[in-house]
């Protein structure tokens, strides 16, 4: 076990980490801080290739004690996929994506709750609930049956009804509000506060960050500990762009990889683009945004409780924000399918679309190694492609091709 | 390239496999034939572990030659799964789960499209063609789409929705046709006859079924090279199972497995059991199973046209045929989603009932090291989960839990 302790992302408090605890006094969120010297002692970067394909290769880098403790549905180490008909097309040959879409319940939030519930379990934890717009609940639902933690879920009924199921087959306890997440989010803070829960709510604990801080880690050892040039990601809550960065600061520490970091990039939907709003005008945080609406609900985050790490992460790389309109996101998203056989999420979509936005302008070079975070499956969202294939009788032949 | 020549199945003659043949003149399927001593030659089994986790690690073991042919979206190699909660209540203390879910367009059928696509890049097809019950036609869409190959799609219009969206938006040319299964294989087959594309209709070609074989690869590494006891399989083509059985022998062939081979079990439901019933009645070859209808529709196949290299895989282990009444599959599905967190397709939930069964009946043993096949992800069955959660009002306080 290599943790250190619990650090306060804005003032900077330190915490002891045996205990629960949720939030700094100040009421911003906790980072996990390492012991990097004994991890360094410990593991050559070598030693990984003989380990399972799975996440839980870096284990020295994640924060659960006890291999007992870890539940594991088989969760990362996704491999990169070459996108080599798009790739040149758009003035980046060198265009690689990551498909998220390819791990249990079909998103990237599997990795959030992979290590979340393991170190819940850890800590004892019998009860957690957080209120979702959906995803996140699949993921929490399926790693906490698991793990036998009791799972209290809170969505608005419009959320889409694949997540409803993934919810109720894993055995959640799971209900609706007529309502906005929001809504769901007091509900799930007043029973808290009542009965005593442990609160999944993004960033209210600091252990799924730890999680998908494992996609920084797999891209930086899947280029051979030569980082690519930049890295676009679909952001609302952007905890997976936090961590993303985390890793590769913590991979510099260790001394795996060199100072140059990969150029970060946020992508929101034009829709509901408070970060990218704050980028433009260099805050420090976001403001709230009115009106939030986009196909691409997974990044419907009017004001996400990280902003001010987003923005951070983009400064430090001298990286950019980009908004792209939702037509844009569902083009990309066909072009995805057709030429490179991805059928991704709207959200990982949207990249392809910043991609292309950034080549054009030439912020993107033509030597430029680009990764594209695609954060699902499309399979979770049917509505997204509507198609009316001809009706053959059995005697009808085909047309020629 | 390793591959010697190609051979019938059932009559054992021989062809040249530069070129395109489809079937034996027999009307029997081919199987490729490799020259195993020269890959003895060439391949350590400790080479395999610095290997990119993705089938293409048995690249050895595949029929294709040029690397630039490969089209890969990152399918295999997927860790297997202890089955921690269920298995010590079952008798089967060592039951895993191997989650197809996991790969591309979420079902097993992308091993088969993986390599079948990619060697028919590298023969020069231009337009392949299939008729299909769903599953199969979106993991042949997507790798024909990054292969630049055209694929004609036949479907029954009652086939589920999300397999003609994953046609749809990967640009496949997709015809439903108002009347079943075997309608649609007449009308491909007329087609194909007077336009002279490549038919990729189960075991039509030889090549989909070497990238099935990857899943027994795949077992065995995962266990050491000490392969387990029992594995059970949901059959309705059986392509999967034949694949196994012959990635077994030819690790036995190469000398990297011992000669004990795991007990081989198919699974049907039980409206539409052929196989079971001609492993009952001691048959080599299975007779059409009238009406056949069963929630698990991947495997409603009333004669499948390898049926008798299925059963010779179960006479040659000592296995086994089970059949599942549907209520125990449903329940099955259940009881994996709620106490080990995977969401499986009904196909890969049968394999549960049966493991319960043959525990029960004490042909599974209490100490074997059992592996169940979950050939797809729930995600694409949404219909099989009903479920009413409680609506709240954004003043309602949650029930004590």
């Amino acid at each position: 076990m290599y943790v250190s302790n619990l650090e306060c992302a804005k003032c900077g408090a330190t915490y002891e980490s045996e205990k629960i605890i949720q939030l700094c006094k100040c009421g911003a969120p906790l980072l996990v801080r390492y012991h990097f010297n004994r991890i360094k002692a410990a593991l050559k970067k070598e030693s990984l290739l003989s380990r399972e394909p799975t996440l839980w290769r870096y284990r020295e880098f994640l924060p659960v004690k006890k291999e007992e403790n870890i539940v594991s549905l088989a969760e990362g180490m996704i491999p990169l996929i070459r996108l080599k008909n798009l790739g040149p097309n758009v003035g980046i040959p060198k265009l690689f994506l990551k498909d998220e879409g390819l791990i249990p319940t079909g998103t990237f939030k599997a990795r959030g709750a992979a290590v979340g519930v393991s170190r819940a379990k850890e800590l004892g934890v019998k009860v957690l609930a957080m209120p979702t717009n959906g995803n996140a609940d699949g993921s929490w639902a399926a790693y906490c049956a698991a793990a036998a933690i009791k799972v209290v879920i809170v969505m608005p009924q419009v959320a889409p009804s694949i997540n409803r199921k993934e919810c109720a087959i894993a055995g959640a306890k799971l209900f609706l509000v007529n309502g906005l997440i929001s809504d769901a989010g007091k509900i799930v803070s007043r029973a808290i506060a009542e009965q005593g829960w442990y609160d999944a709510s993004t960033l209210k604990e600091p252990y799924h960050i730890e999680g998908k801080k494992t996609m920084g880690l797999e891209i930086a050892e899947q280029f051979g500990w030569h980082v690519p040039d930049v890295i676009i990601y679909p952001t609302g809550g952007g905890v997976g762009l936090i961590g993303i960065y985390k890793a590769l600061k913590e991979l510099q520490q260790i001394g795996w990889i060199s100072e140059k970091l990969p150029l970060l990039v946020v992508v929101q939907a034009a829709g509901c683009a408070p970060i990218v709003k704050a980028w433009e005008e260099k805050k420090k945080e976001s403001e709230f945004w009115q009106n939030a609406h986009t196909i691409a609900f997974g990044i419907t985050v009017p004001k996400a409780i990280g902003d001010f790490l987003v923005l951070e992460a983009l400064y430090d790389t001298n990286g950019c924000a980009v908004a792209v309109p939702d037509e844009d996101i569902l083009k990309a998203q066909q072009m995805l399918a057709s030429n490179e056989g991805v059928f991704v999420c709207p959200e990982g979509a949207a990249t392809l679309s910043a991609a292309f936005k950034l080549a054009e302008s030439g912020w993107i070079k033509n030597e430029d190694k680009v990764v594209l975070l695609n954060t699902g499956t499309g399979l979770k969202y049917p509505d997204t492609v509507q198609t009316e294939p001809p009706i053959l009788e059995p005697d009808d032949n085909l047309p020629r091709i």
